[in-house]
């Protein structure tokens, strides 16, 4: 029995924190918001984000980081992306060296174009392990069976995150390729926005499958050009995830480009969605890797032209698909 | 404008000629049965297998071989794998030697473990193009974007039927890795098989997408032994169609999965679908191969041993997927 501190209290940290609650470990959950905080504990149950699951009475909630982190051996951090450095700089004063920090949110910072396990680091003495896959939070809570990957620059901690999420219905693997995991989880997103929007525009599902092949193409090219390994982007973080991202009813990303093929804005999307749209900041942050290193990512062009740059959806996404390409690699 | 002629008037066959009719070709089509022809020249429509979409005045329909066959200059084989051979032997005799065979039926001879192409130039003189690719019939006949490979083994014949079929909504790239794309076409129907019974027993996304990941990894895992390429399998014509046919609703093979998933026989679950179930044949072909090239395919296997053996599927899909494996590769 451990005691461990999910910093975030959304659909995915929930999920996570039920899990090893129910693996007999001590859970305290620290809220961003006074208000978020009363809501889960007058309901006992995330209305907006995890509808439906019940948080049971011996899991704690605070706003307060000290409270939260107060002899914390594990630390999930399951924030948005972009909070990650913030999120980060509290919890600093409040961790003890031998905390291990899980990072669960998925995307590269914009600024310094880092990885996110890259920005805690930045931050944080702490040993940070990444835990990333195809696992939309509504089914984790309601124990339907889910493989994750984790990884971290010394695997001996990796180990020790993966005996403790590990359960009958949650299995844990283990990857040395925390670059490519990291990617992977991070630009997926993406295409599962291009996804959204080419089932938006009222293309077919053989439309889909084709943007998804050339996505996981353009997405292990970059990868493999930041250090990542081509079989990472072939695995769980990679397909896997692409895949349940692009397909599920649950992904708010691809839900968010569906809007957009409809003809909404993505300011719209966003609010209609009604929580993070990862897909958005990383498509910024994306456009910047690929001019940093040299990779044709014509999907990823297209989404941040459509999306940054007003292009017109209908044209961008026609000239993405019918372009006149003869043979297939 | 060319004479074609389409072998097999199923969804697939009538998807393609309607395409070359409306490129301006001329296409006739033979029918296996007397009784098919009738309905459809009735209704001009195949009711079962492509309701909807009307056919044209303009495109025959015969049972006679030699009258389809009479001055083709492609003859496009869409006929259920299981009856490739035959038929190229009914059609031995009306072809002329120019004749260019289009195979798109996806699967592997039970008897020979041949490739079909193969099957087909074992009995016909005639080159042999393959045709493959993440394409649903229903959207090909509704002018949805779709993206298909060609091969052959003198690619100038594959050129030759990139020309024939290229149009604005059927991008048609070509491979030189006739190996890859003939295998990566057969096993997905398995896989296809896997996802539908996990689907049937009640798990989510999560599961599907795991499973998708692990059964692309054994395609591809028995395509290189069979001497294919790698790149392929991550294609179009590998996790390109693997995608449409594990995820879409119009898959016939997902569809008889999801059946038995369910708590249907196999049996039972075929004629439920009502039509040609090409992962079942495929199944005991696969397992053949896996055997013969040792390879380890553990979906293949648990689907074989549920459908072929009378396993308990909940038990078998159960350990398939919770199997306690800790490193990701």
């Amino acid at each position: 029995m451990k005691k461990i501190t999910v910093i975030g209290a959304g659909g995915w940290g929930l999920a996570l924190g039920l899990l090893l609650n129910e693996k007999g470990n001590n859970v305290t959950f620290w809220c961003y918001e006074e208000k978020e905080k009363e809501d889960i504990l007058q309901h006992r149950e995330n209305k907006r984000c995890l509808p439906g699951i019940k948080i049971p009475l011996e899991i704690n909630f605070t706003t307060s980081m000290a409270e939260a982190l107060e002899e914390a051996e594990v630390a999930v951090m399951a924030v948005p992306s972009k909070a990650v450095r913030a999120t980060a700089q509290k919890m600093k004063d409040y961790l003890q060296p031998s905390t291990i920090i899980v990072n669960v949110a998925k995307g590269v910072e914009e600024e310094t174009l880092l990885r996110l396990s890259q920005v805690i680091e930045s931050v944080l003495p702490n040993p940070v392990v990444v835990l990333s896959g195809p696992s939309h939070a509504e089914e984790v809570a309601r124990h339907i069976p889910t493989t994750v990957t984790v990884s971290s620059q010394d695997m001996k901690y990796a180990y020790e995150i993966q005996d403790l999420f590990m359960d009958m219905y949650f299995r844990v693997y283990t990857n040395e390729d925390l670059i490519g995991i990291e990617i992977g989880g991070a630009l997926k997103n993406v295409i599962a926005l291009a996804a959204g929007v080419v089932e938006g525009m009222g293309f077919g599902d053989n439309t889909k499958a084709a943007l998804m092949t050339r996505g996981i193409a353009e997405m292990t090219r970059l990868g493999i050009a930041m250090g990542g390994k081509p079989n990472t982007f072939a695995g769980l973080t990679g397909i896997g995830d692409l895949i349940v991202t692009c397909t599920s009813g649950h992904s708010r990303n691809r839900r968010a480009g569906e809007l957009i093929g409809q003809g909404y804005t993505m300011d719209e999307a966003i609010q209609k969605v009604n929580m993070v749209v990862e897909g958005v900041p990383t498509t910024k942050a994306g456009y910047a890797l690929m001019q940093k290193y040299q990779v044709e990512m014509p999907i990823l062009n297209a989404i941040y032209k459509v999306i940054f740059e007003n292009e017109p959806v209908k044209e961008t996404i026609y000239n993405l698909m019918l372009r006149d390409k003869k043979d297939e690699h």
